[in-house]
Formats: C-alpha cells, sequence, structure tokens
C-alpha cells in the first residue's frame, strides 16, 4: 500500500470536523498539513477550530496555514445557521494553545508540491479558494500535484444532485464560483464527492448509526454526537459531506466515479456556483474530461469505515 | 366534450409539421388562428411553411399571422441544420396562394384574447417571443386565458431532462430565454412538453414505428415520410417534441404531469436558457407552482395517437 | 410650420407634469394620446396623474391609456422619494373623472401608427416599455414611425453626462434597461435629452427662475410652484428633464445634438442601464449612428420657452 | 530623496520597453525585481523581451520572474497588432542569455513585502493578474506594501478617458477584469495612470519630439525610435501608457490627481474591464477613496524626464 500525503484544505465546519477524525485516524495517509479557509465559518473561527481540533487529536505537530478570508471576488457569506455559532455544533472544545505556521495557505501548497511533487494530494473541503489561489500563484502547479479531491458540487447524475443552497448549486462552489472556475480549469486530476451521493439517504448517516455512535461513549464518540446531534434531530441524519471526500483517499474501492467534463457557472442570475456538466452522450469526449464524480457508494463499506475511523478512532 | 379554442404559435419546423397535422386532425380542438415566430426557421421561411400546411389540410379559411422576425434582446439563431433547408426536412410542397392575415401575430393574440377570453388557449411550440410580447402589450392578457401549454424547456425531471443545444437549455427556450422569462413568470397557467419526456427513448417514434408509417402510403403518411426520414436515419428515430403539446391538448388524461416552480436563466455564461427547476423539497411552495411539466407519457396511446390522427388522419 | 403629431408616454412624476404643460401649451403640436408607464411612480398613480393633468388642462378629449405595469424582465422600483407620495411632489389636483381608454399603450401606438403613420411622434419620458412593448408586437412599426424623443440616459457628452441612479446610469433607462435596448437597437430614428444637459447648471431651472414663476402667482404657475418646490428647496433648483424632451419637439433650433452610437448594458453588475456611446473618433461610422443626443442647450430661449409655455401657459 | 524600491511587474510591450528604461535611468528608484505578465504578448514572448532589455541595460544582476501565463478567469488575448510580433515593434535585440529567477511572480512578490515592508512599491504596467494572485495568496499583502501604481483604466475624467479596447475599456483592466476588481478592491494604495492622461494629445510623444529623439542618434535613442517608428506614423505619435505611471514614482510634482472611488465591471456585455467610477458629488465619501486617479500633466516637465531619461539616458 501506497501512503499518500495530503493537505487537508478546510472550512471546519461541522462534516469538516469528521473529516479530520478520518484523516487523521487513518493510517493509509500522512497529513503533511492543514490549511484553512473562509466558508462555513470564518477564517479567523474555522481556523481556531482547525486547532482545535489538532489539539483533541494530539497532532500539534501538524502545521496549520491560514488562508482566504474571503472568497476571491465575491462578498463573504458563511452557513453558521448550519454549523452553529463556533461552527462545531454543540462541541465545546478547550481555546487552542498551539501556534499557527507563519506561512500562508498558499505558500504552504506551493513548498510542499515543490518538495513532494508527485506524492501530494490536496484534498479541499472547503470553498477552493486557497487551491485557486495556488494555481493562480505558480502556473506549474497542476502539473506537479498527484491530484485533487474535493467535497462540492451539484452534478445532477443522481436524483438528489440539485443544489442546497439553490436550486441547482452546492454551498462549496457557490461560495467562491470563481474560484471552482480556475480550478476546475486547472488541469489538476479531480475526484468530486458532491451532492449527488453526499445527500443521498442510503449514504448518509441515519439516526440509527448516530444512535449506535452514542452508545459507545467513547472520547471521539462523544466529540461526534456533540458535533452532530441538532443537525441530527433536525434533519433527521447527517449528511456524510466532508468525510466522504477524505474516504475516497482512503479506499477508492468502495466508491463508482463518472469521468465528467464539469464547467461552473459563474454568472447566472439563478444559477450561480453551479457545476453544469456535459450530459448529452455524444458530446462528451475524452480529451475534455476534468473531472470523476463520485455517483455511487458501497454503503456498508463507508458506514463500516466512519464507524472504526471517526467514532471508535 | 368540450372544444378547445387554441392559437397554434409556430416556428415550422419539421415537428411543428407533425403537431399542424395533429391539431388539425383533432375534432377536439378548434384552430383559430396560427401565429409564426423565428426559432428553428426564419420567420419569412416559417411563415411560408405555414400557409403551405394550410394548404396541404385545406384549410386555408385560418388565419395566419406574421409574428416576430427575432428574439426580444438576441442575435437571431435558427435550426437549419435540424429541419433542413425549407425547414420541412425533405418535404416539397407547391409554393402557397394563400394571404397572410393583416393582423400581426400579437395583434391577433389580443383580439382573440378579447373575444374568446377564457375559452382561448394558447399552443406555443417554437420560441416564446409572440406569447412574451403579447403579455407585454397587454398586461391583463395572462388573465383572460384559459392557459398555455408550450413545447420547450429541459427540467431534470427524467434522466433525459438535460439540454440539447446546450449542456443545461433546451433550443425554443434557449433562443430567446428572456421571452421565455417574462413568460414563465406572467401567471399564465402553464403545461409544458420538455426534454424530459420528448427525447425519452420510450415516447420517441423509433424506427419501428416510422415503417409502419411509410407502409401506410396515404396523402399524409407519405408527407410524415418526407419531413421526417432524415433526422429518422441519422438519429434513429423522431422525437416527437411538438405533436407531445398538441397531444396533451387532444387528452391529458395520456400524460402525468408534476408541478413546479419554474423560472428562466438568462444570464448566465454557461446557463443561458436553462429552465431552473426547484427540486428542494423543502423549498417548493404551493403559491409559487407556475408550471405543470409533463413527466411521464402512456406511450402506447400517445403513439396511437400519432399514428391515428398524424398519419392516418 | 407643420403640425407635429405625437403621443405622449409617461410616468407623470413630477417633471412630466412640466411636460404636459408644455406639449398641451404648444400650438406646434397635437397630442393624440397619453400612454401611461410605470416609473417614477406605480401605473396606477402614474394614470391616474395623467387624468388629474388632462382634466386640469381641461383637455379630457384626449385619449389617455394604461401600459405597463413593471419593466420587462425586472422588479419594479419607483421614485417616490423624488417624486412624491403621489408622484406629483406638493400638488393637489381634484379626483379625475374622465374615463381611461379601453386600448393599451401598446394597442394605441399601433393604432395611430397605423393611422398616421409618418406624421407620427412617440415622446416617451418615462422608462422605455411601452415603446419596446409595441416594437415588439409590431417588428414594422419602426419604419411607419417619424421618430421618437426621449428623456433618458447619461451619455458621457458633457461633464455633467455621468449618472444619478447609479455612477454611470439614469433612472428610466436603468428602470427598464431591456426595454431600452430593445428601442435604440430598433431603428426608430432618436432624439435623446439626457442627464448631459438636463442637470448642467446652465439649463436647470435655478432658484432665480423659480422666484419668478411664483410671482406670476396664475392657475397654472401655482401648480408649477406646488409641484416643483421641495425638489428646488432640497436641490437649490429644478432639473427640466422631460420638458426639455419635449422642448425639442417644439424647436429644435435651440438644441445642438451629437450623432452617436448608442447602446444599453443590460448585464453588468455596476453598470446596468449605462447608455453607451461609442467615442472613440475611429470607431464612429455613420452607418451605425442610432441617435442624436443633445449636447448644447439655447438657455435663454429654451428658458422663455418654459416661462411662456410652461408657467405662464 | 528617499530611495524608493520597486517592483516592475510588466508584459513588455513596446511601452513598457520605454517604462524599462525610465526605470533604470532613475536614481530615484531601485528596481528590486521585474516580473512577467501575459498581456500586450504572450508570457513566452513578454519574458524574453524583458531579459532583451535587461542586457540592453547591462542590469542582468536585477531578477526576473515568470508571472501568469493567462488571466485569471478569462481566455488569453494579445495585442500583437499594435506591438508586432515580438512585442518590441521593429527594435531587433540579441537573443537573451541570462536566466530567470527560480521563484514565479508571486513568490517574489510575497518575498520582497516580507523583506521590505513598507519600503515596497510595486509598479503594474499590464493586466494586474499577478498582482491579484499576490494579493489572493497572501491576504495580508496590502497592509505590508508601500502602494501600487498602474498603468490601467479609463476614467472618464478628461475628454481622453473613454475606452480603447472597447467603447469604455481601456486594454489592461479590460484583459483582466477579475484581477483589476480584486486589486481595487484590495485596500492597496493605488495611483493609477489611465488613458484620461496617456492618450491626451498634449501628453503624447508627437512627431516632433520623436524626431528630436531620432536626431540625438544615440544607441538608446536608437532603441526608442526602432521601438516606436511604426506606431508614430500609423497614429501620428505615441501615447507614453507605461513610462507615465514610472515618472509618476520618480517625480509626482508634475501630475494633479484626483481621489477616487473606483471599481471595475466584470460582468457586462458591454463594459466588460470599465473602471467606473463615481462622479456624483454627494456620493463620494472619504472613506471609500481606493484610488488616485491622474488628471493633470506638467507636459514640460514630463516631456523633458522622458527625452532625459528613456531617449538620452
Amino acid at each position: 500500500m501506497t501512503l499518500k500525503h495530503i493537505i487537508l484544505d478546510t472550512d471546519p465546519g461541522v462534516d469538516d470536523a469528521l473529516a479530520f477524525l478520518l484523516a487523521f485516524g487513518s493510517p493509509e495517509l500522512t497529513v503533511e498539513a492543514v490549511t484553512t479557509v473562509a466558508g462555513n465559518v470564518s477564517q479567523e473561527k474555522g481556523h481556531r477550530n482547525a486547532k482545535q481540533l489538532l489539539e483533541f487529536l494530539e497532532r500539534t505537530d501538524v502545521p496549520v496555514c491560514k488562508g482566504a478570508v474571503r472568497p476571491l471576488m465575491r462578498e463573504l457569506r458563511h452557513a453558521e445557521g448550519v454549523h452553529g455559532e463556533t461552527g462545531l455544533g454543540g462541541a465545546i472544545l478547550p481555546e487552542p494553545e498551539m501556534k499557527s505556521d507563519d506561512r500562508s495557505a498558499v505558500q504552504m501548497i506551493h513548498q510542499k508540491a515543490d518538495e513532494l511533487g508527485k506524492e501530494l494530494i490536496l484534498v479541499a473541503v472547503g470553498p477552493l479558494t486557497n487551491v485557486a489561489a495556488a494555481v493562480v500563484g505558480d502556473p506549474e502547479l497542476p502539473s506537479k500535484l498527484n491530484g485533487l479531491v474535493i467535497m462540492g458540487g451539484a452534478y445532477n447524475l443522481t436524483p438528489y444532485g440539485h443544489g442546497n443552497v439553490s436550486a441547482v448549486a452546492e454551498f462549496n462552489v457557490w461560495h467562491d464560483p470563481d474560484a471552482a472556475k480556475i480550478v476546475f480549469n486547472s488541469g489538476i486530476p479531480m475526484v468530486c464527492a458532491g451532492l449527488d451521493t453526499t445527500t443521498h439517504p442510503d449514504y448518509r448517516m441515519g439516526v440509527e448509526m448516530f444512535k449506535e455512535i452514542e452508545a459507545l461513549d467513547t472520547r471521539r464518540s462523544r466529540l461526534v454526537v456533540d458535533l452532530c446531534r441538532s443537525i441530527v434531530e433536525r434533519l433527521k441524519g447527517f449528511n456524510l459531506h466532508d468525510p466522504m471526500a477524505v474516504a475516497y483517499l482512503v479506499d477508492p474501492t468502495m466508491f463508482k466515479t463518472q469521468r465528467c467534463r464539469v464547467d461552473v457557472e459563474t454568472r447566472g442570475e439563478l444559477t450561480r456556483g453551479m457545476t453544469v456538466v456535459e450530459r448529452r452522450h455524444h458530446r462528451v469526449v475524452e480529451e475534455e474530461v476534468n473531472a470523476e464524480v463520485i455517483v455511487e457508494v458501497d454503503a456498508e463499506r463507508f458506514h463500516r469505515l466512519i464507524m472504526d475511523r471517526v467514532a471508535r478512532g
């Protein structure tokens, strides 16, 4: 098995927190750095949450870098209505003591790409502002990387592939559509976990699974419960958005993907941030494919991974 | 059975021609007027085709009116690549002799709405330029009409509900998205036959059905064959776009519709002319529903109607 | 002298009221009809104001027709902050008794164009919604008319040619930019009174002139004073927007115009409704000229006309 | 006199070459690095030209870094029609031998900003892609810098302040409007040399001045003549676009500026890349001012500087 070196770019965020637990609980992955981006919550809050999670995981050896404080071109908007005032739902963690790395998110990405080259995979589970900034700051970055796995987009490839923040757009892409457009057109090989599968009722954490986690009553499971409880209660379950992106790296054999041509609408009045997929069969040209989108999940194995690595840890 | 009074607004067009055959072959409908609009072909060609079809049907008593020569705000583009140089595929009909009505399409719509009021249904199987112009010319028109049935849009409500002219847009709406936006937001009760069903393999005219029509070898069937042959050969079948809109009026019990909130994207770079449907269940508010979209067809009865009324006549 | 037949399309509005006084006080003009459009105030209020003004002028013989209740594509917004709650500033006129004509604004324009043809000039001093609707409802209208004089636009042809409702847009064009784009590209010969001259300090009604009008103390002058007083006090004068368009028809020799290529921005984020003028000398092609924009006014004669025809009457 | 430390960000380009001559010929300035950006010509050609110019100037000690190969979001377009096939008009310089610095333009800007801090001034005379990329890569950059002087924009502040590449847009801003919007809204203190003055007939290099330069017949003057001749002949003079930005740094007392609120239109159909200035006096709020725009030049002193530093050197 090859060890995968990743940078986790994140806007924590309740489901981001679960992605931390999974990433740091998976021996298949080495997290080289954590970089934070404004999205679910502000840069400031998200960065603090990242530190708290690293301290909870006793991984303060991992550098954590500040990134974008707002989208490339748009006003900042957050999703605290979903993620709670701190961004970590009902979880209360001690004020963090670890220091931020001096390097900005972009500088860290550039440096690790230069050091690790084809070994490095970016995992971006928030808006793509930092990744886009890294691309425009180093036009050769795409060819240096091994790839990019994102949580983001709604691809109309399953009946659940419509939008969440609007009729057709998913939050992360909608939040910084300009960044997403830059990234999707950058040439970096991408795999996308989008709403098509993350909101699919078969792949969510259902109420049953939540209760099972609750029953474990370990340090980790209690954190998961505190993070997720209010959402589980409100929405009768929890969408495993960000953990699905990390899970793909841990074990891609659990997932079926579709090779697509994806572009991002940045200017529409109703369609801002829509990930537009070419679904006309006669128009899909192999050379134009720029993303693999997850369209099916082995629910049993995926849920077992979450139980083992996130909840039990 | 109530007789339905319709104005047929059309850009003939091969499948428009089939809609003529169906509309004038259906005793349930009285066609009060035919109005032409630039779309599949230019206003000039389409208007000529409309006259030829009325002469073929020996219905020169029906007034035929000229409408828009181009979209409200956009450049004119046509689809002669699909419909052939004249717009009627391989069909050759005599140079028409009938005269156009003096009234413009909009004037005819206004006048019939004033005369017939709640008896009048508009059937628009081309771009919605004339209908939009009628709406903006008489703000009270929407409340005067019984309703509007269109062929147009791609609603993502079946796996075939993606675009044809672009990844997400259907030709008629894409051709004049501004007109479509005006019409969808006008308050006229609308039923929409879109690509979700018109391109569905179960509802198309397949090669078998085409051969069956050919075998009839009547005056009408020969016209249908001349109209459709080249498309049938190229695409292994023929999408019954415009006839489906007319068929809905003839017998709505053959169709299952879904009540939707639909709006039209006019400004997107990739999404011009997309019919955006709210598919988030918690967001569909009954008062905001503005269209019924056909999502299922009783294929057997639909195909029988086409055979009986279009091909046999 | 040729008598000029006009339809006055208006959204009254304080300065529209002055345009009424000028138009009906000028023997050079015959007002064939008044048509109302949503703009400064709602259709309902503006239509009522139009009737009140016709009754004040004892010209209830002139048909008054309802037009658009909102812009073609955009949300309705008004300017009651400027024009007062009724739209007629501090003027209080009796509840009108005259009846509206049965025809819509568009129907009236179409009918008069057919009757009067090259004798007819449209004078549009509100948003261009009705004129655009008339154009799209009868594609041959542009060639039937003698021309169109508008109040609208900001053309960057004098230092005062910047916007009022935004940095670069004038209210009437901004209010319905889609309509304006249709009209400017329709081929109707146009003359435009825009902010370049209507807000020019030399051409405004200054405080002195207002006092002179006040001193007349006639029935008409009292109306003018009630209409304008609050604006004069707030802005140290009154911009003679709409009267300037009418004055051009009364006596074009008072005005210097520049022949321009003008188009309208409908999609900009900062530039919605900007009238974009080609000012690069090498790019101005005579065949592309579509408007004459007023760039200079003989202030003395213009002000005398306002005194004689509007205030004294 | 304080020595000013600058990074020259450039897309050479004929007038960029003159800016090199001025910058390196001015003892008031220390050029810390040259960074290249796609614009007038491709990154590849422009980078080569930058090296040729540094070798001509015998300043191969100055690091030269590659930057953006295309705009942030748009297709690449160049202006070789103006600048000639190589980008340096008729000038022929030896194939360069110096090496590019390993750092990207953005990395160089970040590093110099960290080293020099408030001593560093960016001078950007091409599209603002590199500057925008530096801003998004280090959100704290704006507060680290002393300022930014650009050649770019058309501000409607003089009768020459209309567009060149379109009716309202100047080439550099139009080429990458998204980058320009990021930069204008970044908080970096900016001074702008735009078309308002660079195309003003009084401030251009006229035919007389060109002949004077020709008559010098020195190594430098011959380069200038080769660079400019074909433009001088075609346009009866030469607009000193980029040198004006550098001249402002050399001696700001030659220039009169106006403090403005400037934003950039990125979405207009006709107004892409327009620098929109708030010219409504009552709306200009001191706290919102984000740029000083040059509105007047002491032509005599400016031309003398060009003669002394660019042509004589």
